[in-house]
C-alpha cells in the first residue's frame, strides 16, 4: 500500500488531456468516410403528419439519404413505457420531436437539405398544461390516456397525526424545468462495419443501457452493437437512457452502411428534451409544538411531458425520499405523472429530489417560524441518526447531517445574522438554509445495482482499468485510479481506465444514482487486493518467503522482516506471466451491495449507503429591482469518506452554482408549446459574475457499506440551494416565494402584496 | 454443447467483410489529422554515414519533421541482440537500412522530401557471402565479429554410430532465402493522445511482443503504449518481432505528436528484409542395411544478415527439430550463425525447418536408393511413433507420420509410379516424397507458453471473445469461435472475436511456434466451459432443478430430465446479472501447457504436441528448356484434430504452393548486396497459372494434450514441399539438385553433367 493517495485532494487524471484541449469528445471523432446528419424537428406541439416529400432534398447534390419515420423500425423504445420511435410516425408530439433526418456529405449541405423537406402537418388541440391533463376533456397524448404514472403511499397513521399535531400547515409549491446545461452538446457518431456490426461513439453515462437502447430501438440485438464512451462533458442525467439523438445517428449509420455523425446545436440539444421533470407539490405537515413532524401529507403533479422516459422514477423520488431524512412514522403520499404536448423530461442531477427539497425546506422554515424555533434546531430535532430505519425501511447506516449543519451554521455566521435586525433599506439581507439526503447507489434497474471492474497489471507493472461505469467529468476514473493506486501500492500516474467500451469492459450499469464511487469503487478494492495477492504470491515464490510477510511500497514489492528482500514491482509482473503454470495479471471483481429491492409499496432499502448534506446561503434582495444575489455560501456534504476532497469540493461548488442558477436565472420560456429561448444567451445560465466565491466543506461519516467509508457526492449537493435561496429571501424581505425561479417580477410583486396586506 | 462446429469445414469468420473489401488493414487505418511518412534507405551494403543535410527536406512545403538517427532514443533493441536503433546511426549495415524519414502532409511529398535529403556516405568492404565471414579477413559487420551464435549438440555416441553403419552417405544443402509474400505490405498508423499515450495499430502477429518491441525501441514503459492489431493481411513469421517499419512509425509519433501512417510500398518492404534464413547444411548419415539411421552429423551455416533478430532461435530448429521426427540416437549438430552486410533475415513459416528438411529429405531419398529401398518404407522404418520419447527429449503424445505417409503414397500413385519405366522423352515425369515434423506450441519465450483467454457472453446470450492470439489470416479467430460455440452450444454467429488490443485483451504471446490452436485452443476451452457452469447455475436458480440436468443446445438452456424445463439463453444471462449478488457473465480461463524450457543441451520436452505430415508429387521436366512443373501434389498433415477442415486444407494448400515458389520460381537476386528484384514481377512468387490443383488430406491422431486432440496446422504443411519436389526431379531425369532454387539452369547443367559422366 502506498498512503497518501486516497483522501488527498487530487487534479483529475483527465485534468492534462483537457487542458491541452486534446481530449476527443464525441463530437470530435472522426471516421474516414463519414457523412453528417441534420434533423427537421416539428414544429407544432401536436399534430398529424399528413405527408413529407423528400424529393427536392434527396435531389440535392451531396445529400446521402433523406430518412423519415416511415423507414423507422416499428417497435417502440422507451424505459418502462415503449412509446418512442427512431423519428416520429405519423404523429407529432412536442414541438421539437424529429420527424426526418439528412445524412449529407457535410453539415451544411444537410442543414440546406432540411429547408427542402416539405411537411404536411395537420395540427391537432395540444395539451400544454399539465394542470388540465387529467380533465375529461383536455386532448390526449396517448391513446391510453394522459396518466402516465401514479403512486399512493401511505405509512403510519396519517390522519391521527394530524389530530394530534400542535400546528398544521399547508401549501403548494411549483418547480420548473432546468436544462442540463452542460458544456458539450449531444454528440454521435455511428459506424457500420463490414461483419454488420455498428460501433457508436456517444456522450453517455452508461454505455450498457445505451447499448440496450440502441438495441430495442433499432430492433436488434445487443451484441452486434458497440458502444464505446468518447469524453463525455457532462451529463447530469440527461445522457442516461432517454437521449434520442444517439438512436438516430446509430440507426441512420445502418441506413447508408457509412458513417454518420449527429453533433446537436444547442438549440437542438435544448429542442430535445432532457429537462427536468417540473412539479406542483402540495404538502401538508403537522408538529408538535416541540418540533417533531407528526404528520405529513404530501400531493405532487409532476409533468413528463410527451414522453415518460425516466419520469416515473423521478417522480417516485420527489414523492418519498425526503421522508428517509427525518425521524417520522406518519406519511402519506399521492404522486401523479401526466403527459403534455412537450418536449419529454426526466432524470436530472438530484433525481426528482430538487423538487421536494424545495417544497419541504421552505415549509420547515415557515413552520419553524410558527413555532418561534430556528430552523436548524428544528432540522435537527428531526433528522434521522446513524444505525436508524426510516420510514420507508432505509438503513442509515451512517449519518453525518448533524454535522452538516453545524458546520453550515458556523461557516455563514448563522446565529448572528439571523439574529440582526431586519433591514429596512432597498437592499436587503437574509440567511436561509436546507437540508436534504440523497442515495449512494440505488437498487432499481432490475434486482441488481451491481458493478464489475476488471484490473489489468501489464509487464512494466503499470496498471489499466476496465470499466463501463462512467466518468462524465464528475470524477470516476480519478476515484477508481486513486483506490487502485493506493491499494496496489504504485504511483497514481501509473494507472489508466480505459474508455468504458461494451466490447471489452464487464457489464456495468453507470453512472447514475450517485452508485459510482460506492459500488465501483468496492469493485475497485477487492480487485486491486486480488492483484495484490496474486502478485504477492508470485513474489512470495520468486524471493522464497511468506506471502504475508510482503508488501508493495511505491512500486517495490518488499519483505515487512528482512530489509534485503524486495523485488521491484515489473520483475514480479513479469515473473508472474514467464514461470509454469504463468499468467498475464487480469482479474475481475464484483460488488453487489446488500440491499434489497423496494416492495410494491416502495417499501425496502434500496441503497447501500445514503449522503446528506446542508446548505446555507446569504442573499442580497434589491427591493426596487427585486433581483436577488446570492452574496455567501455554504455547502456541507457528508459524502462518508473524501476519496478525493478537491473533487468532492468540486462537485459540491458546481451545484451550488446550478441551484442557483434553477432557483433565480434559468427559465425556460414556451410559446404554444414552442422553446422561444433555446440558446444560452436567453436561457441564461449563471456566469461567474452572477455567483458568490463558493464555499463548502466535508463532513466523513465514513459509511461501513461504502469503500473505505466514501458515499456518493455528487448528487446530494444540488438539492438544499434553492429553498435555503427561498428562505434566505423570506428573511431579507419577509416575501415567501412558493413557485420558481425567483424572478424580480415575483420578488416586485411579493413586496407589493406584504406592502398592501401591511396597509390594510 | 450444440454438435457439427468443431470438425465442421466452415469458411473464415472473417469472409464476409473480407470478400465485401471492407476488412480495415492498418494501411486503412485513418486518424483525424494523420500525417504520412517515407524512409530514406541506405544504397550501400556497409558505409559509415558522414553527414545528413536535412535542410532542404524540412524547407520543403507540407514537411512536418524530417527525422535522422541523430534523433533516435540511444537505447538499442533486439531480441536478444540488441544492435539495433530505430534509425541507424553513424553507420549502415546493409543496403536497404533505415537512415532518415520524412513526416509530411501526404505521401507525395514526403518522397520528394526524401530526395532532398544529402547523405553523405564513406563506403567501407562489406561481407556479403556467409561463407567466408568467419576468416580473420572477413570485414565486420558488428564489432564483437561475425559470429551471431553458435549451437553444438551431441547424443549418443555419433562415432560409433558411423562405424557400424553399412552405409554412410555425406553431401552438402543449400537453401536461399524467401520473401514472406504476404498479401499485405507493412503498414502502421501511430498516434498520440492528450495524455501521452501512445497508440498503434500495425500489422503483427503478437499484440504484447510488438509493444515490448516499441518499449524497448523508443525506450519507454509498455503501459504508455497501446498496440491494436487491425486486420493482417498474412504474416509468415516477419511480423512477429523482427519488423522495423512499425518502430519507425511509432517513434514518428512521438516526434510530431501527431498521427502518423507508414505504409510500406512493395519495393520498401522487401528492402526491409524478414526474409527467411539462407542456410548451408552438410549432412553425414550412417544407416544399417535394414534402414535404421544410426549416425546422423550436421553442421549448419546459417546468414542472419546485418541484425540478428531470431535468426539464432531459427537456426535452432534447422540444427535439432528433424531428429526429433526419427528414431534416432547419435546425433551431432555444430552450427554457426553469421552476420552479413545484407538484409536482417528471420522468422518464417516452418521457422528453419524447410531447410533441414530440404537436406534431411534429400538425402534419404538418396539413401534409400542407395540401399534399394523405397523412400516412403525408409521413412516408415525410422519414423517416430506415439508414445516415444524422440532423442532431444521430446514426448511425442501423438504421432500421425505413418498414415500420413500412407495417405501420400495412395493418393499420388505412388508405387505404380516409381515402378514405371524412365522416361526418355522431351518431357519426363518423377515422384517424390518428403516428410516432416513441426512443433505445436515452444516453450521457448521465458518459461511459459501459456494462452490466455477472456468470454464474455451478454444478456443476449452472445460471445464476445477477448484474446491477443492474432488471426493473419490462418484462421485462428475462426477456431476459437468454433470452439466457444460448440462449447457453449450457441450458434458460431453469435460469437465475435475483438481484435486484439493490449490495453484490453490479455497478455498473450500471439501467433508463433503453430501455438494457437493447441494452447489458446484449450484456454477457449476452458473459459467456455466455465462460463456453461455459471450459466447453468444461474439457469438452475431460476428453474428450480439441478444444474447437471441442464444444458444448452441451440442457445437454449434445457433439462435433460424435463422437456417442460427450459429457457432461452438470453433470459439466463440477463438473470445471471439482474439478482442478488449477480453480475455479467466475464471469465477468464488460462492454459499453460505441461511442457518443459529446452536445457543448456537443448534437451526438453518443448511443446504439449506436434505435428507431422508427408508430401508427395509428380512433376515434369521439360529436358530442352529446363523448367519443371509440379504436375500433382498430395500433402497430407497430421493435425491431430481438425478443427475446422476446410482451413487446415486451407493451410496445407497454401503452404504447398509456397513451397512450390520457393523451390521453382522465387529467387531474390543481389547486387553488391542491394536487392535487384524488389517487386512481384521480378520476384516471382508463384501464380494459380504455374501450380496444378493441390491436393490435401488430413490425419486425425487426436492429440492427449490437444484441445478436442487438435493439433498445430499451418506450418508443418510448407516443409515438404522443396525436397519432394527435389526427389520427384531426381525421380524424372536423374538429376540431383541440391542447390535451392532448382532453376532451369540448374535442370539443364544437370542434364548434362549426367550426360557427360555416362559418356564418360
Amino acid at each position: 500500500m502506498t498512503s497518501a493517495i486516497v483522501g488527498e485532494p487530487l487534479p483529475q487524471v483527465s485534468a492534462q488531456e483537457k487542458t491541452l484541449g486534446r481530449a476527443i469528445y464525441s463530437g470530435d471523432v472522426k471516421v474516414a468516410g463519414m457523412l453528417h446528419a441534420k434533423l427537421l424537428r416539428s414544429p407544432y406541439s401536436h399534430a398529424v403528419i399528413r405527408s413529407i416529400d423528400t424529393s427536392a432534398a434527396e435531389a440535392l447534390p451531396g445529400v446521402k439519404a433523406v430518412v423519415t419515420g416511415a423507414d423507422v423500425p416499428e417497435r417502440a423504445w422507451g424505459v418502462a413505457h415503449k412509446q418512442q420511435h427512431v423519428l416520429a410516425r405519423g404523429l407529432v408530439r412536442f414541438a421539437g420531436e424529429e420527424v426526418a433526418a439528412v445524412v449529407a456529405v457535410s453539415e451544411a449541405v444537410a442543414q440546406e437539405a432540411l429547408d427542402l423537406i416539405v411537411v404536411e402537418y395537420e395540427e391537432a388541440g395540444a395539451l400544454l398544461d399539465p394542470e388540465g391533463a387529467l380533465d375529461g376533456g383536455a386532448p390526449k397524448v396517448h391513446a391510453e390516456g394522459n396518466l402516465a404514472d401514479e403512486i399512493n403511499i401511505s405509512r403510519g397513521d396519517v390522519e391521527a397525526g394530524f389530530a394530534g399535531a400542535d400546528i398544521v400547515h399547508e401549501a403548494t409549491y411549483r418547480t420548473h424545468s432546468q436544462y442540463p446545461g452542460y458544456m458539450e452538446p449531444m454528440a454521435t457518431v455511428a459506424a457500420t462495419d463490414g461483419t454488420g456490426k455498428l460501433t457508436v461513439w456517444t456522450s453517455t453515462q452508461s454505455v450498457f443501457l445505451a447499448r440496450q437502447r440502441l438495441a430495442e430501438a433499432l430492433d436488434r440485438p445487443v451484441s452486434t452493437i458497440r458502444v464505446i464512451q468518447a469524453t463525455v462533458g457532462g451529463g447530469f442525467g440527461a445522457k442516461i437512457v432517454e437521449e434520442r439523438s444517439s438512436v438516430i445517428a446509430a440507426f441512420l449509420a445502418t441506413v447508408v452502411d457509412r458513417p454518420v455523425r449527429v453533433g446537436l446545436s444547442r438549440l437542438d440539444d435544448i429542442q430535445s428534451g432532457c429537462f427536468s421533470v417540473p412539479t406542483r407539490i402540495h404538502l401538508k405537515m403537522g408538529m408538535m409544538r416541540d418540533g417533531r413532524i407528526v404528520a405529513k401529507d404530501v400531493q405532487v403533479l409532476a409533468d413528463c411531458g410527451a414522453y415518460a422516459g425516466l419520469a416515473p422514477e423521478v417522480m417516485l423520488v420527489t414523492a418519498m425520499r425526503s421522508d428517509n431524512m427525518q425521524r417520522i412514522e406518519n406519511v402519506r403520499t399521492k404522486a401523479q405523472l401526466v403527459y403534455t404536448h412537450t418536449m419529454p423530461r426526466g432524470a436530472f442531477r438530484g433525481f426528482g429530489g430538487t423538487q421536494m427539497s424545495f417544497a419541504l425546506n421552505s415549509h420547515m422554515a415557515v413552520m419553524a417560524d410558527m413555532l418561534g424555533m430556528d430552523a436548524i434546531e428544528l432540522h435537527r430535532k428531526n433528522a434521522i441518526r446513524t444505525g436508524d430505519v426510516s420510514v420507508h425501511g432505509w438503513n442509515i447506516g451512517s449519518c453525518g447531517l448533524p454535522e452538516c449543519l453545524d458546520q453550515v451554521q458556523a461557516a455563514i455566521g448563522w446565529d448572528e445574522k439571523r439574529a440582526r435586525p431586519k433591514g429596512t433599506g432597498v437592499l436587503r439581507r437574509g440567511v436561509g438554509m436546507a437540508a436534504v439526503m440523497h442515495v449512494s447507489g440505488n437498487r432499481t434497474m432490475g434486482n441488481w445495482d451491481g458493478s464489475t471492474v476488471v484490473l489489468k497489471v501489464n509487464e512494466d507493472g503499470r496498471a489499466v482499468i476496465l470499466t463501463a461505469e462512467s466518468d462524465m467529468g464528475q470524477g470516476a476514473n480519478t476515484m477508481l485510479s486513486q483506490i487502485c493506486a493506493q491499494e496496489l501500492g504504485i504511483p497514481l500516474s501509473h494507472v489508466t481506465v480505459q474508455a468504458p467500451d461494451t466490447d471489452s469492459a464487464p457489464y456495468c450499469l453507470g453512472s447514475i444514482a450517485s452508485r459510482v464511487t460506492v459500488n465501483a469503487g468496492h469493485a475497485m478494492l477487492k480487485a486491486a487486493r486480488q492483484a495484490q495477492g496474486q502478485i504477492l504470491e508470485a513474489a512470495a515464490e520468486k524471493l522464497g518467503c511468506d506471502a504475508d510477510e510482503l508488501s508493495i511500497v511505491d512500486g517495490v514489492v518488499q519483505s515487512n522482516k528482512n530489509g534485503n528482500l524486495f523485488a521491484p514491482l515489473p520483475e514480479i509482473c513479469r515473473y508472474h506471466i514467464f514461470r509454469r503454470g504463468g499468467e498475464g495479471i487480469l482479474v475481475r471483481a464484483t460488488h453487489d451491495p446488500q440491499t434489497v429491492m423496494m416492495d410494491k409499496d416502495h417499501y425496502g432499502n434500496i441503497a447501500p449507503a445514503y449522503s446528506f448534506a446542508a446548505q446555507a446561503v446569504e442573499v442580497e434582495v434589491d427591493t426596487e429591482t427585486g433581483q436577488v444575489r446570492v452574496v455567501d455560501t455554504y455547502l456541507s456534504d457528508d459524502c462518508g469518506k473524501a476519496i478525493n476532497p478537491l473533487a468532492v469540493h468540486g462537485q459540491s461548488n458546481g451545484a451550488a452554482v446550478q441551484s442557483i442558477g434553477w432557483t433565480l436565472y434559468e427559465h425556460l420560456q414556451f410559446e404554444d408549446g414552442r422553446v422561444m429561448n433555446g440558446n444560452l444567451a436567453d436561457y441564461t445560465m449563471p456566469t461567474a459574475e452572477s455567483v458568490p466565491t463558493i464555499q463548502s466543506g466535508i463532513v466523513e461519516s465514513n459509511d461501513p457499506n461504502g469503500p473505505l467509508g466514501a458515499k456518493g457526492a455528487s448528487e446530494t449537493a444540488i438539492l438544499p440551494g434553492a429553498p435555503a435561496i427561498a428562505n434566505a429571501v423570506f428573511d431579507a424581505i419577509g416575501v415567501r416565494i412558493t413557485d420558481l425561479p425567483i424572478t424580480p417580477e415575483k420578488i416586485l410583486a411579493g413586496l407589493a402584496a406584504k406592502e398592501e396586506s401591511q396597509h390594510a
